[in-house]
């Protein structure tokens, strides 16, 4: 199934205990689309970069499949830049840098050719943008998934309750959802948050897994253990990626399905977590990605009564 | 099988955003050995209060087929005595008044009809009692569970060490098995901590479940979303409680048993922390018990590969 992917295209600059790199490719709908291209070929990118954005980086996008057509260049721009440091227990991180260049005025142009996807999957950007995206299409997707942060809550909150009437999965993490929500049990926040729209909830938990809420179901995926988790940038865009993947590749979105999608897009991020930036989801085997979703089946499985 | 179980029998007074409580009955020993009694009926206490300890408190415990025998009760001395407030996020919470009394000259003595448990469960309490109660036992028990704290591994590490030689599963949380092992990464840390002495190590993280680690094996446990935690006292005791219990009555070890202790024991302690202090567990009924632990099947269950 078709899959548009809208959010970030950009260069991070990451300092963690482990080291530190360069500009190096990073946004959220790369990490997205990079992940997404494992499950279904049919992937499409609408986004914004400057002049300064590299050619071979745009190879490396289409060389998995991706579709550029949707990606705009900016002539005498400079692409979104963002830089930041991760402490010791990467669970928290400071922003040192963030210079929205492009992204300052992103108009989302759809292309005729991509304003009918099946499936959407909106990564983290201004809740205004993520909606003129979906305007713009000429069709009701099968399924549209989106992803904020809590910068959005606090300057954009009346934009974004108005995009999550327009969505059928909203992806946030744990904060984020007593943040939205102003409920400290999840299991309450889940509801408040449902009725701003979404049929769906996950609430991404890091280390300690994800959830997945729809009506009374409620579903717990483990989170990997690793021995280091080298950078935590874009894993959370990496799981994204891999659960719409996943959707768009068996085209079935019902709860036993999404349960799937989740524990394959929490492999994809336990890879990505594993080196810096896009270093370990650029390559991974077949062979490797199936031992690693049996893992996460076995972490949780319990045969009892 | 018989289970002997040690630590504190006491008063807790707590605060918590839903209310507050005057002196009730509270300590380790009591959840660990109410929660284990809905498990196996062979159920011993070894501890010590003062003779300000109502009778009515030991006649609760004695009424669920816990034995008191080795309950010692101090003529002219007083109960151990904690008080403790939480916060709002449930998960912090500092303490108000510690009252050692009692328990500061704690001997444990084990009375003769004891000395030969199959099971032991060391509650928390200082290291060196822990170690003298298993000195004093004639036989080598089936499995010996301690459960210790972070106080400990500042005053008192060295002898911890000690007792951790003699023990087969440590129970303790997150940051105290990072504190232990100098490591963050859990999987480092689980690998540093059993090289101390148990084969089996349990790391309990609250809302985000508990994890089960064994050779190469990890079992990764969800934590039951609640509407609210209304008090979170005693909600480890009563996982260990149920945990032990469980084993003592299945009289199986193995790691797969281990696994479904671990659901027992988060069943129990999801009951444990719906109510202030004892009172969701010492009526519940098995159909209700059953119905959580399948809540807890399907909550991580997911068809897949």
């Amino acid at each position: 199934m078709s899959l548009l992917v809208t959010g970030t295209v950009a260069f991070d600059a990451i300092e963690t205990p482990f080291g530190k790199t360069d500009k190096i490719i990073g946004g959220a709908a790369t990490y997205i689309s990079l992940a997404a291209s494992y499950f279904t070929k049919d992937v499409s990118l609408i986004a914004v970069v400057g002049d300064d954005f590299p050619a071979s980086y745009i190879e490396l996008i289409k060389s998995k499949g991706i579709s550029t057509e949707g990606l705009q260049i900016k002539e005498g721009e400079k692409s979104f830049f963002w830089s930041g440091r991760y402490f010791n227990d990467m669970n928290s991180r400071e922003t040192l840098i963030t210079e929205l260049n492009v992204l300052a005025d992103f108009d989302p142009i759809v292309p005729a050719s991509l304003a009918q996807p099946e499936f959407v999957m909106l990564g983290n950007l201004s809740p205004q943008v993520q909606l003129t995206l979906l305007e713009r299409l000429t069709n009701k997707p099968k399924l549209v998934v989106m992803d904020t942060m809590n910068f959005w809550m606090d300057i954009a909150l009346e934009d974004l309750k108005k995009a999550l009437k327009k969505v059928d999965v909203l992806t946030i993490n744990d904060e984020e959802a007593r943040q939205l929500s102003g409920e400290y049990s999840l299991l309450k926040a889940s509801r408040v948050i449902r009725e701003m729209g979404p049929q769906y909830l996950i609430i991404k938990k890091g280390e300690h897994g994800a959830l997945l809420f729809h009506g009374d179901q409620v579903f717990s995926a483990p989170a990997m253990l690793l021995e280091d988790v080298f950078d935590p940038t874009g894993a959370g865009d990496t799981f994204a990626g891999g659960f719409i993947g996943w959707l768009a590749l068996t085209n079935d979105i019902s709860f036993e399905n999404m349960k799937r999608a989740i524990i394959y897009g929490s492999a994809m991020a336990s890879f990505c977590v594993e080196k810096f930036g896009t270093d370990n989801i650029l390559e991974i085997p077949r062979e490797e990605l199936m031992e690693r979703v049996n893992a996460f089946k076995k972490l949780s499985y319990v045969d009892i009564v």
